[in-house]
């Protein structure tokens, strides 16, 4: 049995998932030989502690780690003095500056313990600096749930496809512009209507610029192209172009011609861009679904789409990347 | 540096591809750390041996081995006298006895080698004799190829997905029956005319019953069963319709109402029919593209699509497995 202890940095609602998920999934892993314990939960007004395990059902109900902390211990400090070999960051996401994110990860790392996060922020601004101080300190850095949520993208190409040239991948990797252009089409209102209805429906934020305007879209983007393709990019490398522009009368000529349009993001076009998509090709999907075209010299073109967010989803890929963990090894590691 | 003699046993369409493949991806693999030689290919003419590998080259161009063949030993003969420590089974498949490509995977395994393989047949017939077979004689025995050609579907559902609960999976597992049914629908054409098309376009065969009466699908469905849900089935468990009843009005029907009707192989229904699918499902692909939809828990429902056969598409789903054996360790071996 392989024992691992965990540290949480972060508790909004993809650390609740985590919680839960870990609780939930605590037999099944150790059935595959991984005993995972969570000994530490950080939020911006402390942190719980408890080498035994932090009792999930005692936390969950807490939307803040306000009443039940234990310690007012921050982010950084719990990293260097906890003594857990993973820490989960999932801190809210700047992808300006990356912190206090782009700080947790190089702590983090600089010390040893293994990094699983689903905040783009620190990947955007430092992709190859982070991934070098992985590299350094022989600890892996994993970052499916940065891109396309529950899609397992990254793992696709990293692993599933190892042996393929990946010559490109375009795809919808924003769920709220997916909903409202989808919403658009269907019901031929315009945009303003559509992002409304989204925010209703708590879709779309109250302030939506960083969705609508293509910023996220841009920065799943460099994350792909810095991991993927080897590229050491910048988010201003990235032409980007959202979807406020556009009407019901240019969606509705698209489907006259058989066509859909989708905000998508382009590796290694390096692009964002509302897209003419073939209403039959796999990367149209609708809602807020997620979609992934991966072109490659062997496997042709295989598409995966999935739910691009949500807690327990998001924490679903974070879980998948702590088990590869510790099942993927270097081939000539062993031998 | 690994260093894996492998056997190829079989030589038409895929073999061809697999001796591409490995001769492309050589120096690639070699970065990796694995060194892949093929030391032996063997067709119903003979076998060609060389301990050095096997120059691609040279047989590539030959459709048969009768003209380059080095010796007259047959599959079976040739797992037992070789010196591989992994074995490619890629014969032609028949679901109904399974040979020659089961006796050649009991031979394989039985002997330590890990066995990946193309060939539905012998895991239709016997998928958990096999299975045990390659747990007793700790060895792998690896199938992607075997379900929906380059769509990594049994990887996705085993190794991504392991932290997941797998309620079901559904898809579109036939490639020419996809292309029929695409074409109806297209064209408002019937389904012998359809049919013809395919034929024609060495999409279908000459005899298509294996295709068009559900027969392949239900074959992956028996895989998908016993391989991803624990279950002990037959291929007789399975309850099958074809795609020869479906007439153009029927198309045209469900398209008035917002449907695609699709060959859908469902597990653990145990079902392949005809299925009124929304036009808007991820798993409505056209043309010979396949698809598959797989159910969880945490991650919802993750859909992947691909081309569901060709040479180079099936060989490069044999590569992927090979690294993935060397390239995957159980949690607790090495702690």
């Amino acid at each position: 049995m392989k024992e691992v202890k965990i540290s949480l940095i972060g508790y909004g609602i993809v650390g609740h998932g985590v919680v839960e998920v870990l609780n939930k999934k605590r037999n099944i892993l150790k059935g595959l030989g991984l005993d995972l314990t969570l000994i530490s939960v950080t939020d911006h007004t402390g942190t719980i502690l408890d080498d035994k395990g932090i009792d999930a059902d005692k936390i969950l109900s807490e939307k803040t780690l306000a009443n039940v902390a234990t310690s007012g211990m921050k982010g950084k400090e719990v990293i260097e003095a906890i003594d857990s070999e993973l820490v989960i960051e999932v801190t809210p996401t700047n992808i300006v500056h990356g912190q206090p994110g782009l700080d947790h990860m190089e702590s983090a790392l600089s010390g040893g313990k293994h990094v699983v996060t689903s905040n783009k922020g620190p990947l955007v601004v430092a992709f190859n600096h982070l991934k070098k101080l992985a590299v350094d300190n022989d600890v892996m850095l994993k970052f499916e749930a940065t891109v396309g949520g529950t899609m397992p993208l990254i793992s696709l190409a990293e692993r599933t496809l190892i042996g393929n040239t990946i010559y490109g991948i375009k795809g919808i990797f924003n769920g709220t512009c997916n909903y409202i252009l989808t919403r658009m089409a269907e019901e031929s209102i315009p945009y303003l209507h559509a992002l409304s209805e989204a925010q209703d429906m708590g879709i779309a934020e109250v302030d939506p610029s960083y969705d609508v305007e293509g910023v996220d879209t841009a920065g799943k983007v460099v994350i792909l192209a810095n991991a993927l393709f080897d590229m050491s990019i910048k988010y201003s490398d990235v032409s980007v172009i959202g979807i406020t522009g556009i009407t019901p009368e240019a969606l509705s000529l698209a489907k006259k011609r058989g066509y859909v349009v989708k905000l998508i993001g382009d590796v290694p076009a390096l692009t964002v861009r509302p897209t003419l998509v073939p209403a039959g090709s796999p990367i149209n999907v609708s809602g807020t679904l997620n979609s992934a075209a991966i072109s490659t010299d062997l496997s042709g073109t295989i598409t995966v789409t999935g739910l691009g967010a949500g807690s327990i989803e998001t924490a679903s890929a974070i879980l998948s990347d702590i088990i590869s963990i510790y099942m993927t090894k270097p081939i000539d590691f062993y031998f």
